[in-house]
């Protein structure tokens, strides 16, 4: 199942993509007095209601795709059933909680920012309001010439999980998203990050600092849930800058196995349903490449992968 | 006006603290037909509906301190006026969207962590899953040994504050509270965090990961307005661990003053009613001490700050 969230004038609503390519409005097809009346109008609801949540969402999905072709024109006519390229989404949990990031988590992308494998997963918090949707326009703060992509997948939690066993970590998991940690590395005008992070403490913290402006972690375009991708290590990534393959990877090169990395996480944070973790970004950013690249008004950079769909997001001057 | 927030079985619900020491519930006490009826039930709501949500509460809380002894009476019956002693209340915002924590902010305390003071402001994201309440009990995870007190003040936004100038700045806080940055000192069983955090990136990145436990961060009693405290450089903040004064500073003496720090922080974030950011600490932490000293179970730490009170918490085992 793919779970999104629909952009309408009074906010974020949860819906469904069809594998006809339609959205199904949750709220607007709910059949009256069964509990698909009763489910919560968001995504973040809908996980926080547990699994009968995410089994109610889904018994309502296989109703509708197994309508009769009259029906379905009926919901279409009532507004439940739209276009996917004529639907505007916000990101799958538009207002999460919680977003930690992963950094130097792919061997490639450490060696080319300068550093050695970590010994343990490393990672920071990111701001919520840095989230953005698929399809939003990223504006780049005046002043600030180096941004560059950082394609990643992201996980989004669907249970509480605190102090967990890796054996246990994907049982927590309600699904992938792709995400962009959209990274200044001149975090202020005319300051560049240092090259090699791992060498001063001000480079790590600058860094950090340089990815959280609005709308640097879009997200999207859908929630793929966990019983579609069982084995997150088998998903394929790559990001596209104005249609060129710029990073390019298997999910399964992560130093640190996504299960053992939420548990690693687990032991301080308690993770609860919408959180999100951004699983680290492969090899190819724009910072590490000689000469350097990276983003400009009028660019589009994509996220692309398996199982999930494409991100895609413009770039203008804020 | 002093705000806190009510632990009730329903969840936290906004109150007032009067000058009589008694616990205002504004959602019980509110007169029907009225915009106090209209109040929403969180300070956060309150912070959202800006200077008119403060006002109206405001003017409450005048006409009830106005009442006559017999109607105080029948709010005491309601339960819409209870004895502060015997309320207990959640940190003032129990739900911030974003925590942010200075860092390095005064000279002394830079001094005795190792390290010279910081060209600009420095600062990282704390979880909210850290806040805990005035009252509640710490827990220290098992096999931590040197979890230390950072006594801090606290400011809560009150409108949207991004890009703003310092001599606007604080036109966007709603008020103060006092805060406890605690901070494990080995962040995890086993592992000390360097004692010099400006030597090494990892120092940085792991004295965070130390910070963000459950109830790592206390705060209250109270939100005390901004109206009551025009300049929070005035204020005096001690940290006592069992009695002991372990902190004593004036908040004047901050490396960069508040304002310069919000507006500095405000380039990246787009701060929002109810988002708190923690100032820093003064000199006097324990692990800066010789011999060092830790919080063990049994230990009562409290956090002092004149126009706000005391945040007093105790230590447990987790």
């Amino acid at each position: 199942m793919k779970l999104v969230t629909i952009d309408t004038i009074s906010g974020g609503v949860a819906g469904a993509l069809l594998q006809s390519g339609e959205i199904l409005h949750l709220g607007r097809a709910a059949a009256p007095g069964t509990i698909e009346a009763w489910l919560p109008a968001s995504v973040r609801g809908i996980l926080m209601a547990g699994p009968e949540g995410l089994a109610a969402v889904r018994r309502m999905v296989r109703r509708v795709e197994d309508l009769e072709a009259g029906e379905r024109d009926r919901l279409r006519h009532a507004g439940a059933l739209t276009d996917a390229s004529a639907t505007p989404l916000l990101a799958p949990v538009p207002d999460p909680r919680l977003i930690l990031a992963a950094g130097r988590a792919y061997g490639a992308h450490v060696r080319e920012m300068g550093g050695g494998p970590p010994p343990h997963p490393t990672a920071f918090l990111k701001s919520p309001d840095s989230v953005a949707g698929p399809g939003a326009v990223i504006p780049i703060p005046a002043g600030i010439e180096q941004v560059d992509y950082e394609g990643e997948l992201a996980v989004v939690f669907g249970r509480a999980c605190h102090r967990v066993q890796p054996a246990q970590a994907l049982d927590h998991v309600a699904g992938y998203t792709a995400a962009n940690d959209v990274s200044a590395r001149d975090w202020m005008p005319g300051v560049q990050a240092a090259r090699t992070p791992v060498e001063g403490r001000q480079s790590w913290e600058l860094n950090i600092m340089g990815k959280q402006f609005p709308g640097f972690t879009p997200m999207g375009p859908v929630l793929a849930t966990s019983d579609e991708i069982s084995d997150p290590s088998s998903l394929q990534l790559a990001t596209r800058l104005n249609g060129r393959v710029m990073q390019s990877t298997s999910v399964g090169d992560l130093i640190h196995p996504i299960a053992e990395t939420i548990a690693y996480f687990s032991q301080w944070y308690r993770f609860q349903p919408g959180d999100v973790l951004l699983t680290g970004t492969p090899a190819g950013v724009g910072f590490g490449r000689d000469p350097q690249v990276f983003m400009r008004p009028g660019d589009r950079v994509d996220v692309e992968i398996g199982g999930i769909g494409t991100l895609s997001n413009g770039i203008s001057a804020a």
